[in-house]
């Protein structure tokens, strides 16, 4: 048996994220069931005797220095917590239920900081309807806080990523990019939309967007099927326009690559994507909604439509 | 609103475990139901309409250099963080059903280590029927690891804790004391003893040992009631024995006080108690179980049944 912390060259620093959970996957071995039941998905699917019959189950966090900053007020860090997770369920389509929080504290935190943190995910949790029914807490290092959510919630059908078809029609809500001013904590997960995707059954496909559009694309398709999306009319935040100016990179870039939109990007069959589209304007007239472009057969590229060259993706990160 | 970190006298360091939980629960406000379909046991009960019509839920963390030590192989701690998280649901008598692993890994921990954790988790769960169908990884500081498990359960009715009635007769099954020998790594979860507990209708309450008899019992019976016990039965492992005899301690403080324990204690209706009894012998005739004494109308105290004195308990500690 190896020990716990060793030399770099056999360290998980070595490893990519996608390499980490790869790896843990394969060791849980029986324990965790396949996609899209077990592992791969925003949400674990599970079947239920009940009326909605897919429980929906997912896991996140959030980690002071990487989640936010210690400037950061409590209150909005808690809401990060809970709406990081509700943007999961809502990728699943479905309506929240409850959740289970786990709280690991440096001794240090202000206690006044820890009881806001708790009210801003209480409130955030109570406008969405989920509730939060237990929890844990441990003493973390000096300097350190993470928040744990495990949220479950119902659905009519299985909504996931990896089921689109060549063909269907590609969708993403709102604007995207920047959300490092400020969107990253102040969004609200787009629930309704979700609920609603997910009661049309030509809706063949959704997930959220965390990791930025470039890299959720593939995500979504998964390794057989292409996306070919008209990257000029991407929908650009105004954050992300202020940050292009700021930084001098591409305004594309930040709008393909920033991470933390938590936009619902969704597939439809071709020949009801017109009607869906008309109709989801209808439901959610408030809500950005733009058509990308269409799946096709392919190694789980995203193709720029004009030229068919796959659309650069910032390096995956090594894990140090 | 405050700053994150803090000087000494704001900080949660100046508050028990206890007080901070209750500071958090206030503050989630509306998010949190009442018990016990909310926190304060060792489970939420969530009524559902399927077969098995509870749905018990728990969260659970291990923490390097708090729950295991650097030189603990991977096996035996991801083993810790499955069985930690079902002796809760044993508690509730439930029947594990799935699971979401998140994972908070320091960069330098070795990758052989942490499949080992997988894999150790991984089993113990399959061992259970339990399965882990989903999780989360995130990068931690150098030198550390978290795991936490948030696990489902299913149960016939509702077995918790502050439901038994004064007259009940008070069992322990196991041994106490003295799990830092090895036990507190190694135990298994008494799934089977929960379940068959929870389909007797007599037993009124139930919960599992985690911080010790003395602190257990109160935490059982609830402030209204106390537990007048017969210290001088009680059942002593034998690691507690030689940790008495290495460190000097009274074998009794470390049958009362060492947590980690991972036994059932429950309560019995009093004109039930020798049927149950004796069913119970039949049924796990391997499960060594120990009648403590009786629930007595009090203010959550465990008594000496000899001279009717409060059992010293360990002073609650600071959260620092």
């Amino acid at each position: 048996m190896g020990a716990l912390t060793t030399l770099a060259d056999r360290s998980v620093a070595k490893l990519t994220e996608e390499e980490i959970i790869r790896r843990v996957v394969q060791s849980l071995a029986d324990a965790a069931p396949a996609f899209p039941e077990g592992p791969g998905g925003d949400c674990a699917h599970l079947p239920t005797t009940g009326g909605r019959s897919i429980r929906a189950s997912t896991i996140d966090s959030v980690i002071l220095g990487r989640h936010f900053d210690a400037a950061c007020d409590g209150i909005r860090a808690g809401a990060k917590l809970v709406n990081r997770n509700l943007s999961d369920l809502a990728a699943a389509g479905a309506v929240p239920s409850d959740a289970l929080l786990s709280l690991v504290i440096g001794p240090d935190v202000d206690a006044t900081w820890l009881t806001d943190f708790a009210h801003g995910a209480g409130r955030a949790a109570a406008k969405a309807g989920l509730r939060i029914v237990g929890g844990d807490i441990c003493r973390g290092a000096h300097g350190s806080f993470l928040g744990t959510l495990a949220v479950q919630g119902f659905a009519h059908r299985i909504l996931t990523r990896k089921t689109a078809a060549p063909g269907d029609a590609l969708f993403v809500t709102g604007q995207l990019g920047g959300s490092l001013y400020g969107r990253h904590l102040d969004f609200s997960p787009r629930l309704a939309e979700g609920e609603w995707l997910c009661g049309h059954g030509e809706v063949t496909a959704c997930t959220d967007l965390s990791d930025g559009l470039a890299k959720d694309l593939p995500g979504l398709l998964g390794p057989k099927l292409d996306a070919r999306i008209d990257v000029a009319t991407l929908p650009v935040s105004d954050a992300a326009k202020s940050l292009a100016k700021s930084d001098g990179k591409p305004v594309l870039e930040h709008a393909l690559q920033d991470g933390e939109d938590y936009e619902l990007l969704f597939a439809v069959s071709a020949d009801r994507a017109d009607l869906l589209e008309a109709s989801f304007r209808k439901a959610f007239p408030l809500t950005p909604l733009t058509r990308l472009g269409t799946v096709e057969a392919g190694t789980g590229l995203a193709r720029d439509l004009a030229d068919g060259e796959p659309i650069k993706v910032r390096g995956f990160g090594h894990f140090a």
